[in-house]
């Protein structure tokens, strides 16, 4: 019955800040039902009472069109604004609640119950440094002298379009790290060997790949019709790169199956910058 | 005592994915511990019953050598794995033991106790979705035509260099949103007027500002010693684009304390796109 008349449920994440947190978490938890509908909302910077009534009544007035009582995830930290909260007519998973007291215990400290921490302006030192990779990753998109190779933290290479961009970019934002992408050509291939300048960098090479298939997809968009899109040479392209990374010893994956997210966290791993 | 000699205690973040979500949870809670050292290290893909005993093994070494039994985090879905995990000598904070049963009992269903929900390629089309919005940014992160704005979720509007590029690549990332950058030049102040082409987009565009001391360090590192970068420079453009945002109605806010995700969430919460 459940396969024919699909439960809907509400989830809101109520949070002090921005509440990503509540979010990645409560995302992580609601896939594991696949027979609920879920529509989630997201309540950022529920920081004052006031706020905190409104929420309220807004989940209140939703249990009431659903027919039934929304899900709350919260992350809020103040003691005052989670018991105002908590007093809306609906399923609660704290995640403060449950998690701080036990830390307290093992830590043997109080909490500070301080509002924003996670993503707030007292990181500032790491804003800067996200900024500053970000504006690196930028500016080194597509190929690097060899004095910025230097400062680069992680070099990836491979055909032009196979993802390098997007990872790039995630890396930069998530990890601060600076990142600078060199696309291996059909000259490189020609020339069957590792573009010079990348020679003193192994530590730091990347390489990644992707289908041939999707390749021709994504570069079809780009450049309509062209030599440099069809499928028959995104495959002698793709091929030519694996070979040349499996000869020179560069780790690689595929970035066709994988999220950013996973293709990120592989290569820290693989660096073992993670 | 505890001012004097900080205590140091070493936090394992363990799951099966990337493990991305139990460190943000990690980091949020243990922002509120100030008197506590904290070394964070995340385990990604943990989704063998080999890596989990091995991971054991690792979490058991460091509380020998910290002289303190570890923190677990863990995002396990798997119960075989978590069981694995658990038996370390480490006290234990576990994601999903905590919430899953009692949103299964809330929803009336048994999880799927799937690996890899939450990141994974099951989430293609969403992904597919990110890198066109990522493409989308980076290819109108100076101006755009009309036709291209027709195209944008977001314009963000601001001086050079008040943010605009890495909030419009956090939210082409983060939310799969087409964010458009529009910079305000001098000339747009001259004329007393908003750039013709924005007009009939007013309901997308949002305004970036920032403390003119930081603006005159950021402009210094690309152009030193240029009229550009001047503080009084600086101080007569943001002066300038923050008058014709207020009389224009739009909104904006100050880039200068906030953090790109803080910045971001403002901005769907404004533009009611959350």
């Amino acid at each position: 019955m459940a396969a024919m008349h699909p439960v809907r449920r509400t989830v809101f994440y109520v949070s002090d800040g921005t509440g990503l947190t509540a979010e990645a978490l409560g995302h992580s938890l609601l896939t594991q039902f696949e027979g609920v509908q879920f529509t989630q909302i997201r309540t950022p910077f529920i920081d004052s009472e006031e706020k905190a009534r409104a929420v309220v009544e807004r989940i209140n007035a939703t249990g009431e069109s659903d027919g039934l009582r929304p899900i709350l995830i919260t992350t809020l930290i103040d003691h005052s604004l989670a018991a105002v909260v908590h007093e809306a007519d609906a399923f609660c998973l704290s995640f403060f609640e449950s998690f701080l007291a036990p830390l307290e215990a093992e830590l043997g400290q109080k909490s500070s119950h301080t509002i924003g921490r996670s993503h707030g302006s007292a990181d500032s030192l790491n804003y800067q440094r996200r900024i500053e990779a970000i504006n690196f990753t930028l500016a080194h998109d597509d190929g690097v002298s060899e004095h910025e190779l230097e400062k680069s933290d992680i070099v990836l290479v491979g055909v032009s379009r196979c993802g390098k961009t997007p990872t790039s970019l995630y890396l930069a934002m998530q990890f601060g790290l600076k990142v600078a992408n060199f696309p291996l050509i059909p000259e490189d291939f020609e020339r069957r060997k590792l573009p010079g300048s990348l020679e003193r960098h192994r530590a730091k090479l990347f390489g990644l790949t992707i289908q041939p298939e999707r390749l021709a997809v994504i570069r079809e968009e780009r450049r309509p019709g062209s030599r440099y899109a069809a499928l028959s040479n995104c495959r002698y392209e793709i091929a030519e790169a694996e070979r040349m990374m499996s000869r020179e010893g560069i780790r690689w994956l595929d970035s066709s199956t994988k999220s950013i997210e996973e293709i990120s966290t592989t290569i820290l791993q693989e660096l073992r910058l993670g």
